[in-house]
């Protein structure tokens, strides 16, 4: 078997010991949908189905220090801007790129993402891959996988008289739901099997 | 088009003004391999042949000063294991993952490799996509692409009493040479195509 030294040799959910009859949505008070991504991501590894990882959040480092020979400390660096997405992937033998968001409220304004992020994930669409915009209205705790026609369509709009924003109510009608659970947290590549998989 | 606001819009070659006359081998000093394959990568993105990214280097961040509301500072971080690969994206509709890796004298130790890096490699190919070490040995002036099967084989073998290492004859002999040039400077997708895309 895989043998990841780093602390994926076993899948352990965030909750382990939360028990079932504890309402869902409160229990998953504090933690973030990054979280839940991730959590989900470390559970489909543990189960071969799927190796989608988190990239590293992109830092400009200005200044290192060398305290000791073999280590380095970074005592000055400032957060860029990431040139693509926050996840990709294979899943099925296909490539997977997603961006994940949470918003509050009845909305989701694109000024959440860079103008590049979206053209990135129309690029991935045309190459052949699997690409879109997950994401979470906290005040709904309802999830949605956004696909990248969909998305690219509306954001396209906004540029002409069309509203600046997925609102909540277009997503429910348009976008797919993803459960919420315990594990994965977040089962949203049974949403993709949907969506991208279908016979 | 796509239009990448962030410098991405045409390809620029590193050494521009470079003429074609000069000896290529002493116009690449100075420029290290990374930079060598992301000087690749942006002309395979300018020239809509693939979309392939290096992942930003994972930091752990431990402080973080806010001098201005708008932009926080970083002041105390640290270099973290990469988890994965260097570098991944999609080609030709499949997803295709490697590290890249230079190094000195006759021979390359799988010190410079993590174990679950290695082993990210060989999931990677078992999950049906394309992945390999791209390595470059400083002193030949020479690019090889390392299939993760063989990689793995020789990796096994090291902790079989076989060496701890791939020796530069032993690459030569059953690698994949990787012409260096101009654009790309490291045209490895042409040696992709013969390795992974053959008829």
């Amino acid at each position: 078997m895989i043998n990841y030294p780093n602390k994926k040799t076993s899948y352990t959910k965030i909750e382990e010991k939360t028990p079932k009859t504890i309402d869902l949505k409160k229990s998953r008070l504090g933690i973030n949908f990054e979280d839940m991504i991730n959590d989900s991501n470390r559970y489909y590894l543990s189960k071969d189905i799927a190796v989608i990882h988190k990239k590293p959040t992109p830092i400009q480092i200005t200044k290192v220090d060398y305290p000791k020979r073999s280590s380095a400390k970074i005592t000055e660096a400032f957060y860029k801007v990431p040139s693509t997405t926050d996840y990709n992937g294979i899943y099925k033998g296909k490539y997977i790129d997603f961006e994940a968001k949470s918003c509050k409220g009845k909305s989701f304004t694109f000024n959440n993402l860079y103008h590049h992020q979206i053209e990135h994930l129309k690029l991935i669409e045309k190459h052949g891959g699997i690409s879109f915009l997950i994401i979470k209205f906290n005040d709904f705790d309802e999830v949605y996988i956004v696909p990248t026609n969909i998305l690219y369509e509306q954001y396209q709009a906004s540029f002409n008289g069309g509203r600046k924003s997925l609102a909540y109510s277009f997503v429910k009608e348009n976008a797919y739901l993803v459960p919420i659970g315990y594990a994965p947290m977040v089962d949203y590549l049974k949403v993709v099997d949907k969506i991208y998989f279908k016979e």
